[in-house]
């Protein structure tokens, strides 16, 4: 392994990132880093676009082909659709401007190539009189022209992608996949292109496997797989079984080119790759930051970056549900900071304000807003109400001394005590004509939260760009326990894909892993959940969350197996969960009738919180699967269905 | 044509809806009809499902088809996915429970069958090794047994359209599609499976036409479409003219039944019908309404109910932009009824509150929920702060009483002085840190808009099955002219497809043909629409929403000219508007930098609204195109593109 190369590409990152070095110093590196380049290096431009912003992606492309053209490399290869942005959604269809516009810029680059080949993902049109308006293309471009271009075949509709939605699948055309660099033939493929292997996948999605027809057809010497890969739990583990798998069924290496960066929803861990022939992976670049990665393909002996720490570990664990979240924390938090970056500068805005109530949800998202954007641009604002513990105003205050962030704090005693009395007047006034009253309400609870709410949008309204951030989890979206316009309500939600638990491994990791040791108090992680918004007037003491809903360790799995396993009520009544197993060693057993009653509890809740999921703000997509509005869609109208199975006799009886 | 039979059969339709006759009387009515009934007809089953709610559309669907065995009619024909509901979204894929049931509760409906045929739409799993889980199917089923299923072939995944991503393309199968009903042979196809004619459509999305394939392979006597077709501005015309010129070209009668009510978002008008072999129009059904439809294919003529009010205008009328929306406000009046009644029932809500500023927004809301939910289901509250003129309480209070709804008055100048007060505290605060305040902001008129939010919110909390309305329109939402848990707040939207310059129009449609007339104060109409948040420095008055934005008659054809023709500024800056012909002939032309000036304003605010859309609360799709979220989805990271073209030398120059 050369690792001269790669302490000099590091100052090309730099370079890139800063703009750093003048003329005169780029062509000195230049000069320096050729003496170690192996002859017919290949440069994977591992880069993070902004979606739509055309002009911009093509001003920052031209400074990474430049360096490839200084350095006299035979191939720069961009991911999946760099110039445009994916994703796009709708937007190309509303607007074909922007097509337009990324022709011509596509055009413009072009005149900037020189023997060094270009690859591009851009959006082609289609101009057949049949089928959908746009190609998923990349552009082969070099001396001054564009030579071809080669379009994707396979086009995901599942999950967060919506590529059939948008574009027309290509036919497979083996034969113009193949371009020759530095006189060897290369086979491009685009993303999903490559994830259809029938020997690899148990079922398929499609009919064709174009890896295999390019292999078969065209006997290229490597292929080149130009992606826009979304990082999800445990995603890696396929992705390098299954790219280890083809390389070696097809004895042909394989270089995979990933995006890096977030969209608003989706992140893209870089982490482009090769595999030789024999399946081993050879080179890999680094996860969460853009990369000038050069390669080799015939080098047995690359640079490999290590992934997020622990993540090999997926590599064979965590099939079933478990509580050590540890193997895919490092990851966790990378997602979530790089989407946090990316969103506040994608759309413009600097700082985040939001509400420390010293608990673990807004404690970790401090803590991740502070490593994002900057300690000096958070605002932590402590809003106690009468059920506030004196601890959690400590706790609250401990942690924004410890993180260096903004702090003050704001009671909000006056504000609720004047809309209750708005509201005593109002509620006794409606009574007369609606005889419907609840008994018992959370409008006091409610209050509480959204005058909250009302805060932190004032200060946003008031700061210039500022954010106020939604701080609510996934398993407390899942059972509808966060207020409309309280906790619910803000800019960006940079939680609500983190399960419970998974916080709890969470703030402990950062804890340890971070370079300031113990910023969040041991106190916050230690006390048991729970909003404050109201007494238990069982212990006289605020309502617990678990008391409200059901123990987080067994609503995590119940999640993780409707999100995995797709499982019913009956099917989760036959297997003993971890909490259960638990509390079996305790000897104090869950009795079959509790586990039924938390169960129904669960798909009932749920079914009534739906409404909530598609009026949350932007939150990243972390997990396996997520109820994210971007990946997961449900009707609220079917919001009163039974998730019990009924018997074929029993549907007879009702038929009558 | 048989009037009498159509009498009677209304008779059916009140039974199905009421269960108000007892056996004896159900046989007598179906002796009666019996006589008026020409042999071999066949009923078109225009009925309301329940997304996911299987269980109840199987047992709403048992009535039908005991109707049509105590008939002895030769078929009953349902909507597309009509055990399932349409749409289903994504819960199908993480709740394959529900597919499961849909199939059991189709076998068992299968026992029911006689020798009357039955089709109906359900999900049917594709158990091959390849492709997606499910087909889009047609069961058919008679004496006891399901004979066999048609799939669909022509999936469409744009706009509200997501069937690509659920299901597998099927073969087209002429053979299959064929079914025996009374001796002639019927050739079944799935809505889409129509829509793809290489003759009558420009461009065509698919490469197969399954209606020219089932006529010209298998020569059925007729084509029966089974369909969940969406209503949309416009598209009556689209869908008459289509079924008309197939029917025609291929020679043959069409049978079109499609699914009536909402489901979140969209809405299905019913409107069934046949046309002859000659293309004309024979038969049609109630549009907005459930109807147990008898039709004989050969009669050419048939019963043919009104479309709403002046729609068929829409067939000849409106390819350009124009204030006449007359033609589309009965289709409009009764699609967001449909919307609010279905919304409400399907998700359990029976009562809606909502603040009455005395402006037209929430005057119109109010008038269709008050009709949709019933007067005494509808609570109107003026909330008004000190910028609230006298005339904006009197217009609010003389409409509730015009209507009969619920209302009272509660000032919310107190919560708007408390809040106020803690903000000028805070604000000091934070400018310690943040040197970043504005100098002018929004602050204060969010506050009266989110007081009134907290006050609807606390009301739903307080009362049983209640919600609040979020009451922003279409032409506000462009421009992010609304509050973030203020009025863009809540658990349903009426407005939010409904441009400005069609609600006046609607406001007035409303005066004149509902039964009770002019319920609307004319003030209400007559007074130019303002947010009464803040004050005009210039005038003394309170700012009027049009001296903050642009006139909403340029505004609302900037909108048509996005959604409709995909322009850009400099299309529509070569291009003379209405309001330019307008104040053209007033000798007041706009000029060329003044209409440049609000084009980059509407642009430059509509990408700063693109978070909004994604929090707006559900509402029904209305217009030709929409920004709904289920339809539309423009990533908020795109916020800063610019729309302008530039030139090709300009990119060149750029690039340096």
């Amino acid at each position: 392994m050369n690792n001269n190369l790669y302490t000099l590409t590091e100052k090309i990152d730099k370079d890139l990132l800063e703009n750093n070095l003048s003329e005169t110093e780029k062509e000195e590196l230049a000069k320096e880093i050729k003496e170690f380049l192996p002859k017919n290096s290949i440069v994977l431009a591992q880069i993070n676009p902004t979606s739509g912003d055309i002009k911009g992606n093509a001003k920052k492309a031209l400074k990474w082909i430049e360096w490839a053209n200084r350095l006299e490399l035979s191939a720069i290869i961009f991911p999946e659709m760099y110039l445009i942005g994916y994703p796009i959604g709708d937007f190309i269809d509303r607007f074909p401007i922007i097509v337009e516009e990324n022709i011509e810029w596509l055009q413009a680059l072009a005149t900037k190539t020189t023997k060094t080949k270009v690859l591009m993902g851009f959006v082609e049109f289609n101009k057949s009189k049949q089928g959908k308006k746009y190609y998923n293309s990349i552009a082969v471009m070099s001396n001054g022209k564009i030579e071809k271009t080669i379009r994707k075949t396979l086009l995901p509709n599942y999950a967060e992608f919506n590529d059939y939605r948008h574009f027309e699948p290509a036919k497979t055309d083996s034969k113009n996949r193949i371009i020759d660099i530095a006189d060897k033939k290369a086979g491009i493929i685009v993303c999903e292109d490559g994830w259809n292997d029938f020997d690899f996948f148990e079922k398929n999605l499609y009919e064709t496997d174009p890896v295999e027809c390019v292999v078969n057809e065209q006997h290229p010497d490597y292929l080149i797989n130009c992606s826009s890969s979304i990082t999800r739990a445990k995603k890696e583990q396929l992705k390098h079984n299954m790219l280890s798998f083809a390389a070696k069924k097809h004895k042909t290496p394989i270089v995979y080119v990933n995006q890096v960066g977030s969209g608003e929803c989706v992140s893209f861990e870089g982490a482009s790759r090769v595999y030789d022939e024999n399946g081993n992976l050879t080179y890999m670049a680094q996860s969460y930051a853009e990369q000038f990665f050069i390669v080799d393909v015939n080098d047995k002996d690359g640079k490999i970056n290590p992934l997020p720490k622990g993540l090999e570990k997926t590599l064979t664990e965590q099939k079933a549900f478990s509580l050590d979240h540890e193997p895919d924390l490092e990851r966790t938090y990378l997602t979530i900071i790089q989407s946090i970056k990316d969103y506040f500068k994608k759309t413009g805005f600097k700082r985040a304000v939001l509400g420390l109530s010293g608990g673990l949800d807004s404690t970790v998202s401090a803590v991740l807003l502070s490593d994002a954007l900057g300690a000096k641009n958070v605002f932590g604002i402590s809003m106690p109400s009468k059920i506030t513990s004196q601890e959690s105003k400590n706790d609250a205050k401990e942690l924004a001394n410890n993180l260096g962030i903004n702090f003050t704090e704001i009671p909000i005693k006056e504000m609720c005590d004047t809309t209750r009395e708005k509201f005593d007047n109002l509620f006794s006034t409606i009574e007369k004509d609606w005889d419907v009253r609840y008994k018992e309400s959370f409008t006091n609870d409610n209050i509480q939260a959204r005058s909250r709410g009302m805060i932190l949008w004032g200060v946003a309204n008031e700061f210039q760009a500022c954010l106020p951030i939604a701080t609510s989890d996934k398993s407390e979206l899942y059972m509808g326990y966060a207020t409309i316009n309280g906790d619910m309500s803000g800019g960006f939600a940079p939680l609500a894909d983190v399960s419970k638990t998974k916080l709890f491994a969470l703030a402990r990791w950062l804890n340890k892993n971070r370079e300031q040791k113990n910023a969040i108090p041991e106190s916050i992680i230690a006390k048991r959940p729970g909003a404050e918004l109201a007494i238990n007037p069982k212990t006289g003491k605020p309502l617990l969350a678990e008391e409200a809903l059901m123990p987080y360790e067994f609503l995590d799995e119940v999640i993780w197996r409707v999100e995995n396993l797709q499982q019913t009520i009956g099917d989760m009544l036959q297997e003993e969960f971890l909490y259960e197993k638990h509390m079996r060693k305790e000897n104090s057993p869950v009795s079959k009738e509790q586990k039924l009653e938390w169960l129904q509890k669960f798909f009932r809740r749920m079914s009534t919180s739906l409404y909530k999921w598609t009026i949350m703000p932007p939150s990243p997509i972390v997990d396996a699967r997520s109820i994210n509005k971007a990946e997961y869609k449900q009707p609220i109208i079917s919001s009163k269905i039974n998730y019990h199975k009924t018997s074929y006799e029993q549907k007879l009886k009702e038929l009558g």
